[in-house]
């Protein structure tokens, strides 16, 4: 049998017990080990995502597991490799994906908000969605490659090269993710966080922090660069006050990599943009090269892994488990999803 | 003797007599051919500029000349030599000029604005601002060279390649020079605009243009692409419609290069910026290698000088160029300084 969480709507969780579902041609079933709740899932489970989300949904799509069955025509994959799912499913024949960015899909289905996702036990995906995870990565690890690949994607469209400095706005999982693959890169990396908890954690990684409520960053950081200003700034905020100390932080030719969703429009300084050469990159989700490399990186624990995960919960709680989240206080919450491991 | 156009204020400008300045070493003296007034000189003369601006002032940097005399030192340049000058002076010391970005510099002295200008019979400056222009190109035409250089220099900055498709929101003179030299990359341009006789203009040089006013341009230019958007947008117009369109116009990986001026901050779609991974670049003046690109192509008659040059008024009758200019109606306005040619 297999065991799921069904989002049922206005911050509901059911678990029920239910039939397996067999891998058809090209398709595979994996027994989900772990699945870790994104903010995004967050936002599912608060009802900020109902006109997308179709309930019963099973959610879900940071995870890792193990092939328990594979469909005819699967090649390259075997019962009993560990894996995890690049959850991005593209039509291939829109503009978008013709020009060869897939990943932006006009069309794109992202598995685990529009279609079934891994909170549960066994899950039958397609094969070409699998992304193979080296033997010796705990599984628990392997959960934080979907988020590490985001960073990977960030760091790598903002072109950051050792030696750069760059500041991360906000060090939640994802400023903190972006901040551990900038370092990696070798560039000078600051966490500006308002949160004395966030502070003390990304401290505890061996970030760079500063208070934006008590320092008066930009001044701090265009002395620590000899007056230039820094090169990248990720905002990971979402706020209006990030996007403006972004502006104001780059050196000339800087970059702004907009990693937060600010659903309004948000007022820019186009002065500074154009007085300074700047750029702003808009930033969405990975491509596959990411995701290799985001395995890489948790695989090498440069990303560390057991320090960011704050919590690890059954399936069978997974409504705490959100309650928790939603609370604050935790970084990464993994659902145990029971499958074989 | 020499003759210069001074701004002294309040819209007013006094021609006098003055001695010439012979060249100090390191320097040249330029017999001024033909000075261009610039949306910035407009500024100035109007009043905006004030505080940069330091009456008496000779004005104007898009000029064309030849040598009329040579300081000590200076290698590579003659008497009689066809010059223009690059108006941009760097201090070579500051984070940007140790980046590389002497454009940027934190320190630059803009020829013309922050020091005296071309708008004059006889005038003096540093060799190492020079430019070489070729025997046989028209030193009406070379007066182009500079605003040229701007539009090479956002053609540059946005990447844009054979094939794809750009919009020029705004055909003043920087518009239709940006509109040019992106036809000439291979580009498909299309310029949008609501004043019905620069729309005229613009498809008089052979542009395709559409009134926005009376258009859904979002709606055309994403048909007209097969529902991807286009790749490129040059937002010169300066208004929040502008950027606004520029947004919803993109393609996935589209770039929005910001060209006109806004003063102070605007709205910005991030949402759709994220959503296609967008681009926001800023534009600031020119390098050199974009200097010598514009005069590749004003001598090639790749650019419609004669088409884009409204009138040419003596030096004496400066306040009434400045007049015609303000009142709408010409393109480009140059001054004949009346220097030996």
């Amino acid at each position: 049998m297999n065991r799921s969480a069904y989002y049922i709507g206005e911050q509901t969780f059911v678990v029920e017990e239910t039939e397996l579902v067999p891998p058809e041609a090209g398709q595979v079933r994996i027994e989900v080990a772990y699945t870790g709740i994104c903010g995004t899932d967050l936002h599912i489970a608060h009802g900020a995502m109902d006109q997308r989300v179709r309930v019963p949904a099973v959610i879900g799509h940071e995870m890792s597991g193990r092939i328990a069955e594979v469909g005819a025509g699967v090649e390259g994959h075997r019962v009993g490799d560990p894996v995890t799912v690049m959850p991005l499913d593209w039509c291939g024949r829109c503009p978008a994906c013709r020009a060869g960015h897939t990943h932006i899909c006009h069309r794109l289905t992202f598995v685990g908000i529009d279609s079934p996702g891994a909170m549960q036990r066994s899950w039958t995906v397609p094969a070409r969605l699998l992304v193979p995870l080296p033997e010796g990565l705990p599984l628990t690890h392997a959960a934080l490659v979907e988020p590490t690949a985001v960073a990977v994607h960030d760091v790598r469209r903002s072109r950051l090269v050792a030696g750069e400095h760059a500041v991360v706005i906000g060090a939640g999982p994802v400023g903190l993710l972006i901040g551990t693959v900038a370092r990696a890169t070798g560039a000078e990396v600051t966490v500006l966080e308002l949160d004395p908890r966030r502070r003390e954690l990304a401290a505890e990684i061996g970030l760079t922090t500063v208070d934006p409520g008590t320092v008066d960053v930009v001044g701090y950081l265009h002395e620590i660069t000899g007056g230039a200003g820094v090169e990248v700034v990720y905002e990971v905020s979402g706020s209006a006050a990030g996007v403006r100390t972004a502006t104001d932080l780059l050196a000339v030719r800087g970059r702004l990599v907009v990693v937060a969703i600010h659903p309004t429009p948000r007022e820019v300084d186009l002065h500074r943009i154009f007085w300074r050469e700047l750029e702003l990159i808009g930033v969405r989700v990975y491509e596959h090269a990411d995701y290799v490399e985001a395995v890489r990186l948790v695989h090498e624990a440069q990303v560390p892994a057991d320090r960011l995960i704050s919590r690890i919960v059954p399936l069978t709680e997974v409504a705490q488990a959100f309650e928790a989240l939603a609370a604050g206080g935790d970084v990464k919450v993994l659902i145990d999803c029971g499958g074989d491991r």
